[in-house]
């Protein structure tokens, strides 16, 4: 994870730094101590203090840098975030890729964990899905986990998932089940899509791990996971928020996943503060 | 642009395929032609059509892809984006991201387009900030101007502005200004940010070429819009959002800087439907 | 994989070539047609057929390749891969690297049909393990399921094995599974290394879906597959060889896992022949 | 070469690593200090030891390693080749990418080491070929050189080798050679494969430095050998292993290609032991 | 500017050490001590100390180094622009890269004074254009205002710059400005290109902020000044050399261009002096 | 050469266009066809054609280009180098870095054939040094092969150069060819820098392949010529220029490095003229 990070806030600083910011450059200030806050101006889960104080520390080797809190802990407006001190120039070059991560990933983390809360007291696990923002998908995954949810699969490459257009192709979902049990490494389970009963039977029938009830109206949802039994986990996926995801819960399903995690999450409101030393 | 542009499709397709598409690779289906359909599940201001385009053409190079509206379109609830057509499992490799693309620039431009419509006949244009997405600024940029506003300066290296912190440092607007006349490319103009009537009356008497006004009252911003009175480029700068922008507009300011453009946009509810030809 | 492909072959490429192929230049020969074949010299089963011809292709654009067998075909001393012509002076530069890779990924697919071979009529699969050669993992891994076995994990990300020092640190195996069950996507199975009888039966009890029976003397191996009696897969590991597998396969386990396949299959011998048309 | 290791390094450990260890993520040990020994378990020339401390420095950056034994050391079985200490979940994730380099470069040393010893007495050298495993090249010429061999030239770059084909095209050894001479740097030899002393005799008056005797019968090579009588340097190259070796370097050549060096080596037998301090 | 200076130095390391430097490796020394000086051996106006710095330490991690002079300072021949001292061996790997970038950077810095000197007493800037050496730009342009000039626009990205052809494709000079007014960020100015009279004035009705009068005759480039009168900035470009730059600069222009501070500027004559410690 | 070539093309049209050429996105002028020449606007010996070919091919697919000489050609003043068409838009984004390429590496082939020509005659050939632009070091020796040089070793990687400093550290010029002759591949020379008779007797008593004078007189030059006499190659190297190279050939020596070659050659002036089709 250290070199997808690392690739994740060089782009970053690249992108808005370039060739130097020039504004700093023209006023030609000098060496010029600094000490700032990171502050919550809403209340939030917070999330990223380690990647702010990585891309601070990026552009400021000498940065002294204090969390007043770890990831996950829910902050008050006005709540206090971190405290750090550094070289005034280098800090204005590194705030804005700090907050702008700092704010994506609470925003993520708050929004999970409302959802968890949502579903308090039922067994579902709320997960994420692979909607996420492209290039930082192992950053709001990791907000996610913060948050209190868990993690789908990463990507394609680490998990099945045998959707509606594949079982059509492989001619069925026991032939589909079939074949992909004997290539895939005996470490992964199998998840397989369904969208009637039918289907739920064929495909506990045929030794799915995992099954997903895809857009499933609530009372057939439950009828779904009464007739699967424990003998596959059951996941719940589409038309999921905030109003939806307790209902769905009681029907007993074991993991809810949510799109809107990571595809819509607003971004909290960070400031930073400076103040010459 | 292009380089941008391929280093985020490159990267996306990598961090979702990495060591390849474990469901798809078990099933063993062989090639099979497939076609498919972009469709709009709410009303948007569509935007990435050839970025979409662009990912499916990586992994399938032998993409049919035929846009049905161009960017900047508005569409109903269910209108079509494109048709393409191409082999099943690659398109099924390139899905979730030309989706996550096309969703969330669409969200940017539809966002964008709400306030550039709420300010409509005044002279105040809609512009972003540097508060975007790390690695993808340079496509949340392109679908802010999609959806009618305009662009403030891409990052530190390509345009001035000079804050409450560096004129502390510099020892006043005025010294401040000075510096970076006599530094910067005589292409770029200056902008400084104020936040008083003498500041701005300063800042005039320097010379600057761009005036904004952060976190002004209204009032106070239609003083200083009438003691400029033109000969300086007026920028109202925080507090703004859907409920304010319009009062803010009257005041006669000549640009509206928006965080939420590109932080906080939701992204679009769009589908992609595949069905064997 | 074709980023990781991509990655593998220009790095090769580089690595020979590098400023340019010397004696080549000097000649100063200009554009002259030539066609070659790929020839087993000795019995193999061949593997790498499409990455020769991609090696191939990246040097001569124009290159004309016609593959006589598939991956995973076994051939006789003598028989040939495939046919191909192109430009000499390019081929030239492109010849080590192509065999380079294709010998390699042929001696890894060998290997592994002599195992799965040993181990016919059992139901043992035979899997690879991490002790691939560097850089080069995703081509060995394919090889080994050309060679008729199946992959373990990939890496350390996309497959759970709670080792020896995993448990001591964790405080124990019950514990170590009930920490990683509560952490990690549904999608992933658990696996846990043991080494004794009553490491087995804790691990069975904590739910673990693999059970993988370290180093252990057949006939204690044999004791533990009976214990376990398909309650959770069995993986066999350590001290495999071509004269061990058969009697390691009929304890009962369903996995073998063999080091070897990746670190120490010879380079199979295959040879370019090249003759101006 | 500090470059290509820090590639080397760098692509393997996000090969095995990739979005993080699940396992160790899971367990959320925490910080705790373990100590190790890198082991031979069998007798070897060991080769490696500052790779695989850089290995594990990338990954761990308070490592304490303590070599007991240099490159080129020859340790018996049970022999320890270095101790360290330092975190164990950080350890843990270096641990296979180090034994993998160090087990490669040590069986390439240690075979290098048994060809010397095969020749000596004699002033015949040892050299590699370019039929190193992609990617690894500079690793694997430099284990030769620590198993008493000599390198051959790095890649096309550096070094003239003309062969068969080059000589038709270019029509003739003497026209090869005299173009092969007006372009090079003056600080390259010329080396030139002969397969008759027809070849090897129109060479020598042509000026090579260097003659190959390609896959020469011995007193074929014999015969060569006195024929050429010190005017140029002479390399024996083609079917040579260590059952020939001898006989070919008593003709008195003054270099042997062994291709088996770097593409055949077994992977030595190394482990890494753990101890919780 | 980090980022860049990183690659520039990284690619012109591996370019003239890749895998090792031979001489030094041949050798085998060891650990030696040893202490150097840079001396100019012609006057110069220094300029790239710090980049001459950052290449040593980066062979070297322990290299001390003194500079003697800051960059912008002009040196007498003998002159010491530092001090330092370091291993042998490393420096020596890295000596041809400092040199090569100190005397390219401090050539750009003195043609550049002399033009600038050449002017003094007129209000006329001297800048540069995007004639610069591929991949070095930033370096140069630095060496640029070093020597006492200013910066025209760094690339096609940060600037506008409407020329012929562009003026042909739009139909005119008014709707060229205006279509680009509407499009650019408000941080930007729009330049022009003219060639007559008529196309000033065109220019300064449409709004042009700076006009550049493009190889102009000297008394043509008066009247252009004299229509525009302060109105504009204008920039004289084309034909402009050591022997003509005081003549246009005293025709009131506010910029004058000149491409051969960067693609003619010959390298001045630095070398280091090595002694063992 | 193929990949340092995509290098430096892609890192230059990144330096110049980067996030876009913002006068042309501004114009939106849609595709419109343009034709255009390459012109030599003074005396030259052309170099970079293909390199230009490549530039504009890079920002347009569907480029025609039509060269009317080759690289070595010499061309007059109003030259046409090649004729070209493709988009209008597209090739003013080009323009510049094929411009900045071909002019540099038509300034080093023009300055190489000045010498190659001051020296005709004689035996001694014109090489290069290791003094080239960082970053460009391929292309700036490939014109020196255009302009009638040869190339000296292209880095520190591929060539024996044994200085001053090397000799002190080893003991002695006998002690450090015999510690290299052990260590380097059988394909390499060994050079040795002398500064003196006593030098040069050394040097050959050991074995030096090349022999090179350092700053000698043109005296001692003649001396140790004729003391060589054919045993090893000559290289004369230090204080060379136009004023001086005749003389230093006439003493016999085989090879004549030049550094001004690369560091000092200024850019030849070439313009890219378009005209719409």
């Amino acid at each position: 994870m250290i070199q997808q990070l690392n690739r994740i806030i060089g782009t970053a600083l690249e992108e808005d730094i370039h060739t130097g910011d020039i504004t700093t450059l023209a006023l030609q200030l000098g060496a010029r101590r600094i000490s700032g806050i990171l502050k919550a101006k809403e209340e939030m889960t917070v999330c990223g203090v380690q990647v702010a104080e990585r891309v601070l520390a990026t552009v400021d080797k000498d940065l002294l840098f204090s969390p007043d809190c770890a990831d996950g802990h829910t902050l008050p407006a006005g709540g206090i975030i971190a405290r750090f001190s550094g070289d005034a120039q280098l800090l204005l070059q590194g705030e804005r890729v700090a907050l702008n991560l700092l704010q994506r990933m609470s925003g993520v983390a708050t929004l999970t964990a409302r959802y968890v809360s949502a579903v308090q007291g039922t067994k579902a696990r709320i997960v994420d899905t692979r909607k996420t923002t492209p290039g930082l998908r192992v950053l709001e995954k990791y907000a996610v986990r913060v948050g209190g949810g868990s993690n789908h699969r990463t990507g394609l490459y680490d998990g099945v998932l045998i959707k509606e257009n594949h079982i059509a192709a492989a001619g069925g979902i026991t032939e589909a089940i079939r074949r992909t049990r004997s290539y895939i490494p005996h470490t992964l389970k199998i998840e397989i899509e369904t969208e009637s009963l039918a289907q739920v039977k064929e495909a506990l029938a045929a030794g799915a791990d995992i099954i997903m009830l895809d857009n499933m109206a609530i009372p057939l949802m439950q009828e779904a996971v009464e007739l699967i039994n424990g003998r596959a986990l059951v996941e719940a996926s589409g038309g999921v928020n905030l109003d939806t995801v307790r209902a769905i819960a009681e029907t007993g399903v074991d993991i809810i996943s949510v799109g809107a995690l990571t595809h819509s999450a607003p971004a909290m409101d960070i400031s930073m503060l400076l103040e010459a030393e």
